[in-house]
């Protein structure tokens, strides 16, 4: 969270990489051989990122890393998520691991110890890992103590998923319970209590436990920032999903503080519209704008 | 499920391997590198695990692979995860990925790709991948759509997370509704009426939409069982998390189908209590033994 007032920009970007739509001089050799090479495939994918990492790194204070587009490739993906969660470390960027784990007991350790500790494998590296990672909780707030005991063994955050940003999350997250609020309100409270304990929070009184809450819900921002004062908002869905700077207002508190927008595809593939081959010059000028946009609320 | 009905037992063996936990003979040179070396470690577990495969095989039709257990360690982890699927379907076990995965649009599009669907990669060799895959419905039915339409395509099947074994399941999945229900039932109906659709439905009217209940929930086996009649319930947490044989009962149709009985632990680690050198000697008696169980409530 250092990191974001130090660049002032509560901002990240989504890297959600997809082969199909690589500039041409990335995709290079392996064009031609499409979806069948994963190795040629992977290995133009970490090429495009490492550019966007190098070329977003000046302007926001993070990325957030989607695991689906690196697993989609098996174990080369793995191994190359892994490096560019390295990579974008030491370019100064904290790091969103979005792999939306969740699983019980012994299980969720090792997810906890694969997906978000830093690493004692001296074959591989010592990894320092990702800083932060999205779980899922409807398996229940047990099930993200294993996740707690690293975030808090080492300085790292989580975002649980709380409500979505896509159509159809309406109908479980927003079906009424018995007392009248509806399910996104429990699992809110869920996070605001477990995430509540004097261990987890930091020197500005935000909780480790953060909240996955979607740019595309600006109608229920407002009631879940108030279930959850302690909780930095994750706020995906905007730019291309829809979402627009007018309703992530709420997502923040009064002071500008508490949430980190999100936008990925439309800043990731901001040469296709208008299409230009200075595919950086577009993806760096995407970014400047949502800057932009995002401050001019917050002012 | 034509394999279960061969074989006669609608019983699973979970693959949840921990590498301190394996039998001397096989952690063998890596033991006294523990934790520190990723590949030695992940090696031991894959000699392991091909063990449990061949000695289960001519008893069980299916096994549950849990792919945390494989993810905390890295990319070398993934490739084992990914070798041992293939292994067990050549020998003939039907194989459920335990990968919980849940996302929206096109990352849940990745998912399905990596994590469910056969391979077109020429340079990882042609991966069949796993015969079905455990998704989190938490996001919406509609985020469960790729994985369906790779199912469809590819005859294969999903168990949906509805209600799982942890203690701490019932704050969120035992909730009121405002309706009388509770949010687990809830989550039943999207599953029976997303999977309800004639395209989905096997030649025994089953649909290949499944779902996860806990054997330690037998309270809530039976009204979901009505909920989802053409759902195939897969059932863990049988044996070392407490459920028992009369537990799963009300799982099963009356003509004793529909219900898959998964145990882990207690199998995997059988050669722990009593100790013996003889692992799998250990592992393939526990086996014979579960089977028993479950014949006995099912004649």
């Amino acid at each position: 969270m250092s990191r974001i007032r130090e660049k002032g920009t509560p901002i990240c970007v989504g890297i959600d990489p997809v082969y199909e739509r690589l500039p041409a001089a990335v995709r290079g050799d392996s064009a031609d051989r499409g979806h069948i090479n994963a190795e040629g495939s992977i290995e133009a994918i970490y090429r495009f990122v490492r550019g966007v990492l190098e070329t977003v790194a000046p302007h926001v204070p993070c990325v957030k890393i989607q695991s689906a587009c690196f697993e989609r490739y098996h174990w080369p993906g793995a191994e190359a998520y892994y490096r560019l969660v390295e990579e974008a470390t030491e370019l100064g960027l904290m790091v969103i691991a979005d792999a939306k784990r969740g699983d019980i007991g012994i299980s969720a350790e090792h997810y906890a110890s694969g997906c978000l500790a830093s690493s004692r494998f001296t074959d591989l590296g010592h990894l320092k890992g990702p800083d932060a990672l999205t779980v899922n909780p409807y398996l229940g707030a047990d099930t993200l103590e294993p996740f707690i005991k690293v975030a808090v063994q080492e300085g790292k955050g989580l975002f649980a998923l709380v409500r979505t940003s896509n159509p159809g999350s309406d109908a479980l997250q927003n079906a009424k319970l018995a007392d009248g609020s509806v399910v996104s309100d429990l699992v809110a409270k869920m996070m605001a209590q477990s995430g509540g304990h004097p261990d987890l929070l930091g020197k500005h009184g935000m909780s480790l436990i953060g909240a996955v809450v979607g740019a595309t819900k600006a109608q229920d921002a407002e009631r879940l920032r108030k279930l959850m004062p302690q909780q930095i908002f994750l706020v995906p869905g905007f730019g291309a999903q829809g979402g627009t700077a007018d309703d992530v207002r709420a997502c923040f508190h009064k002071d500008g503080s508490g949430a980190i927008i999100t936008a990925s595809r439309s800043i990731l593939f901001a040469y296709e519209k208008p299409k230009t081959s200075d595919w950086l010059g577009a993806i760096e000028q995407a970014t400047v704008e949502m800057k932009k946009q995002i401050h001019a609320i917050l002012s």
